[in-house]
C-alpha cells in the first residue's frame, strides 16, 4: 500500500493512492485511522483495514480525492530526521573520503521538511548547492538495542527523500547541520510504501537535475545496509513510530565533481529523485 | 518568574516556582495558560496573569504542590534541540582548537531530554564519559532572520543544561551527533527562568561532579554572544517557541585534561550543573 499527505486548504489528511487514484482515508470508513500517528500505532491490522475498504468500490469512488493534488510531506511531523553520510562506496570514493567501519550519523530538524512539488526557497548566504537521493526509512514501532535480524520489522514503509545540501555551510565547521538543515531541505516523498512492498536492498536509485540524470545507482551498493543503521542506532537512540532514517546518497553528486565543473544548483532548476517501486519526488529551486 | 515542569501520576504538568514554594499553573485559574505552549504563545501577557494570580494567597495556598516533587524535563517537547561547539575561549583551548570565526552547530533529539534528579542510564558500548555545563535558550516567538539587536527578544527564558557527552562515540566519525544523542543526555533546569530575570551575558556558571568543582567561569567568556547565536541560526534555520539553544560550555570538561588523567564518569557519579539565577541541576549516572 502507498499512503501520502495532501492539503485540503489549511488541513493536512492522510491519503492512500492505489492504481493512479488517491483516496482520503478519513472518508473510506470511520474505524480507519484518522492519521499517521494513528495509521503507525495500528500497524498491519490499520493498513489492512485500508486495504479491504478500497475493495468497496462504492465507498471507494466517494472517497477518492479529485481535482488538482496538493502534496504535504510524506510523513507530516517525525520525531527525529537522523541521516547518514558516505554510505555508498562509490560516493565515498568520488568526495575521496576511506570506507567508514561504522555509519556516520548526521540529522536535520522538521523546519527542513517538504512535501512532492514544493518549491524551495535557497537561503541567502549560501551558493554551493546540491541535491542527494536518497532511500528514507520510516520507523513503525518504538525500540532500544534492535538485534539486526529484527531491525526491518521496526520499518513501516520506505519513501524517497533529497537530502539537500548547501556545501559551503555543510564545510564551514568541521559539523555538517548547518548546510544539511536549512528551511526546506528535506523533501520526501511522494508516498511511503509499505514495509511489505519493498525490497530495501535491491532497488534502483537515481537522480535528475532539469530531465538529466545525474546519479544512477542500485541500494545493494549501500555500505551499511538499512538493518545494519536500525540496529546500530538502536544501541544509543531510542527510536519511536514515524522517525526517519535517510539512508545516504550513491554517486554523481556536484560536490564529487572536479573543481572546475561543479555547476552548484540554483534558482530555477528542478531536482527529482526517482526509486524503484516508490516513484518520482520532484522540486524546483527558488 | 520561574516555571517548570512536575509529574502527576503519567501526567506532566506546569507549575511556577516563588519563594521556595512550587505552584500548579492550572490550579491558579482557569484563564491561565494549560501548558507550556499556551505560555509561550501568551508571551508576557501570560506570564504576568500568573503572576497577578500568585499575589492572591488563598489561591497561591490552594495551588501548592507539596510532598515530594518529581520534576519533568524544564522544556517537555522542544521541536528542535540546536547546540553549540567551541563557545568559550578557554575551552577552545584545553581542547586544542582554534577560536572559531563561526559558531559550530550540532544537535539532540528529544530522547536525550531529562528532567532534574533524573538517573541517567548509561549506554553499554561506549566508556568515556563527559560533562558540559550550559546556558540553554528557550526561544518564544517564531522567526527567521532575525537581525541581532533583536535577537534576546525572541527568548523567552533561560535555563540549564548538561550537554552530556561520550567522547569516544562523538569522534568515531566526523559528526558528534552519535555521541551527543544517547537517551537521556540532555538534562535541562531545574527550571525556565523568564528572560526579564536574566542578563545572558554576565552569569557565574559552572559544573560539579560529586560535589566537587570541576567547571567555574561565566558566560560574558562566550565567544559567540547569545543574540549572535540567534541571529546566525536563523538565517538558515526558521525558529519556532520552545527550540532550545544550548549555547557551549566553559573549560574543566574531563576531555581537556591531559590523557592520565582523564577520569570519565561512570555509574554512580552525580552531575551538577549551576547557572547564578537559575538554580542547579542534578543528575545521577547508571
Amino acid at each position: 500500500m502507498k499512503f501520502m499527505h495532501y492539503k485540503s486548504g489549511s488541513e493536512v489528511k492522510l491519503a492512500v493512492c492505489c492504481e493512479d487514484r488517491i483516496f482520503d482515508v478519513a472518508a473510506l470508513g470511520e474505524k480507519l485511522p484518522a492519521d499517521f500517528d494513528e495509521l503507525l500505532k495500528g500497524g498491519e491490522e490499520a493498513v489492512d483495514a485500508v486495504a479491504e475498504a478500497l475493495t468497496n468500490s462504492e465507498t471507494a469512488d466517494k472517497a477518492e480525492v479529485t481535482g488538482e493534488i496538493v502534496y504535504a510531506p510524506a510523513v507530516p511531523n517525525p520525531g527525529k530526521i537522523l541521516c547518514i553520510g558516505l554510505n555508498y562506496y562509490a560516493h565515498g570514493k568520488e568526495i575521496k573520503m576511506n570506507i567508514p567501519e561504522t555509519p556516520t550519523v548526521f540529522s536535520k530538524f522538521n523546519n527542513t521538511l517538504a512535501a512532492h512539488n514544493d518549491v524551495i526557497k535557497l537561503p541567502r548566504e549560501a551558493f554551493k548547492f546540491d541535491y542527494e537521493a536518497e532511500l528514507v526509512m520510516v520507523i513503525g514501532k518504538k525500540g532500544k538495542d534492535i538485534p539486526q535480524e529484527e531491525a526491518l520489522s521496526y520499518v513501516f514503509g520506505y519513501t524517497a527523500g533529497n537530502d539537500v545540501s548547501a556545501r559551503d555551510l555543510q564545510m564551514l565547521t568541521g559539523q555538517w547541520l548547518i548546510g544539511k538543515s536549512c528551511d526546506g531541505f528535506a523533501p520526501i516523498g511522494p508516498c511511503v510504501v509499505t514495509a511489505d512492498e519493498i525490497e530495501p536492498q535491491n532497488l534502483e536509485i537515481g537522480s535528475k537535475v532539469n530531465g538529466e540524470i545525474t546519479q544512477l545507482s542500485n541500494t545493494s551498493n549501500m555500505i551499511f545496509e538499512c538493518a545494519e543503521l536500525i540496529s546500530y542506532i538502536s544501541k544509543y537512540i531510542t527510536l519511536e513510530p514515524g522517525d526517519l532514517i535517510f539512508t545516504g546518497t550513491p554517486s554523481g553528486v556536484i560536490l564529487g565533481k572536479p573543481e572546475g565543473e561543479q555547476n552548484w544548483l540554483k534558482a530555477g532548476d528542478e531536482m527529482e529523485i526517482f526509486i524503484e517501486g516508490i516513484g518520482s519526488l520532484k522540486n524546483k529551486l527558488a
